[in-house]
């Protein structure tokens, strides 16, 4: 196991992005992205990452030097094509034209196409949070699929997460949730580790329910967010489709060949309703109501949408972030490859 | 049993509502979105309420002649204030406002305070996608709360629902579900009838797991949507509070002692993002898709969300509409109480 500071994780990022192709600017901007997943707990969004983003600039799958392109805009509303660029420059472009049209007309709406992977999704909301507007991200998986219909085997729905962030006086209150019952990551970490999953959680290629990780990837699929109630998560995941991938054109499940993400961003300034400060007021009082709630057995407090996420992140910052040595190891071999100088950790 | 015709409802419930003191104009509002439940299947949201609202008119809990005020407003915003006038008569008023901010803006938001209870949520986006938006509603509930926080015991948000539509080429899709693992009303039903209820809806007061009905109403709770990975339930009611208790300054949970419902509408035109017959071919295209996919061992078809409402509407429009002793009994004592004359049903 190595340990490293965000810091020194930014730099090589950056570096390591920038020698693939990409303005440094960008660079810093993906960088940025993947460090602040892997400090947020979300290894899987992080810097193990770097050798599959790079695989894909070779296939041409991503084009580090594309320029971004408003297609369609209106004062409160925009289309955005980012023709295969970086997903969180074109992700991370929308939040800023966003936000400035939020500010002038109090709401905006933002939709994306040709959208290369945008990596954690509640980081755009959160984006937009924090600068005081509330912000609803809707984002489609086209081209690769894991979930079925509901009655269905056959996987036509990508894990098509929703994030939500509202702005509080501290660090912004975030929903950040697939509509599938998990990410595929964790059927792909249990698989790995030869563990069994739970039940609920994966249906076998028969449509049967199952245990084991490795039937997801032998025809299985993943179960839509809600057990019994699953037409519920699988209702969410046809809108998440047909907001992130039929307004932009994207493309809706696996009816396109290309792999990427549509996204759908709304943005609300509270101020078109309220007084500010009385709606952060009104947040905190209702996480007080919340939190102050008597606890069943066992659990020791209540915790707030984004809370998880924000204490892995300062307990990353003061005591450094743990790469495992495989996925070390790859980045070592992928600045080989690419000429960067990976320095002595700082 | 009896069985009536939706006209023969809508004629009835109009009489009665306009009796408890309402414009015949907003009397038949109400009496329409309570037949539509009824015909759609949501019989706790349908002719059963008359009473309900009858009592509460009498307790000033709902002002059946109230003015509805616009309290502030942009080209694409707006704040309403419904003076506990009918819920569905505030909510409609709201999404034709929006309806024609979207004309002319493309998008529009807009918040409901003091709103008396809005029925069937899924009526309001269904209403703005049959007229080509997309619509989705976030709906507090305040005053009145079943569902505990996630890992604690005391109930602090109400059943909280989000309604989505969007338009299609016939009838929209449309996704109305709670973010509780289920209803309230079904655990009454459950309670009514003397059944067990399913594993995983309900904890009783120590915050363990029941199949009793009636612990919920001896200091229980209903569990948040999701299962094991209940912290998306969780997490989606307190977005759906905030957004509808917050911003319009309605109030959250248990935070205020009156109730009703904090509404959040936004409402989207395709055509800002794509050609409008374009974004139908894809819903379209999709919704085959979805729907041909192989099916589980004993499922019959695979269903789009909005279609079982649908197909029921269908039959009780042919079949007319049965209704049970008891409720009947109530309706007729009602008319008798507001000397309104039941005709021979026709």
């Amino acid at each position: 196991m190595n340990n490293y500071t965000a810091k020194f994780l930014l730099e090589l990022s950056t570096d390591l992005i920038e020698a693939m192709g990409s303005r440094r600017e960008d660079a810093h901007i993906v960088a940025h992205h993947l460090v602040e997943a892997q400090l947020a707990g979300h290894d899987s969004h992080g810097i193990v990452r770097l050798a599959q983003y790079y695989a894909h600039a070779c296939e041409g799958k991503v084009d580090p030097r594309a320029e971004i392109e408003v297609v369609r805009e209106s004062p409160t509303t925009a289309l955005l094509d980012g023709h295969y660029t970086w997903g969180q420059v074109t992700a991370m472009r929308a939040v800023e034209l966003g936000i400035s049209k939020a500010q002038e007309n109090g709401i905006a709406a933002l939709s994306l196409r040709n959208c290369y992977h945008v990596g954690r999704v509640g980081v755009y909301p959160l984006a937009a949070a924090e600068r005081g507007f509330i912000a609803q991200v809707h984002c489609n998986g086209h081209g690769v699929c894991r979930v079925a219909p509901w009655g269905g085997t056959e996987p036509r729905l990508a894990t098509n997460p929703v994030a939500i962030a509202i702005p509080t006086r501290g660090e912004p209150l975030l929903v950040d949730i697939t509509t599938s019952v998990v990410a595929e990551g964790k059927v792909r970490i249990s698989k790995n580790a030869g563990k069994e999953i739970p039940d609920g959680w994966v249906l076998d290629a028969g449509g049967k329910p199952t245990t084991n990780p490795a039937d997801l990837y032998e025809g299985g699929s993943l179960l839509p967010l809600g057990g019994r109630e699953g037409h519920k998560g699988y209702g969410l995941s046809i809108i998440v489709d047909l907001l992130g991938g039929a307004l932009s054109g994207a493309g809706c499940g696996k009816m396109t060949e290309k792999v990427g993400n549509g996204l759908f961003i709304q943005l609300t300034d509270p101020a078109c309703f309220c007084d500010p400060e009385e709606f952060l007021d009104q947040v905190e009082l209702f996480s007080e109501y919340l939190r102050s709630s008597p606890l069943k057995e066992g659990v020791e407090e209540i915790l707030l949408p984004g809370e998880p996420e924000q204490r892995t992140a300062a307990l990353r910052r003061r005591e450094g972030i743990d790469i495992d040595d495989g996925t070390w190891s790859q980045v070592v071999e992928l600045a080989g490859e690419l000429g960067v100088e990976v320095k002595e950790a700082g």
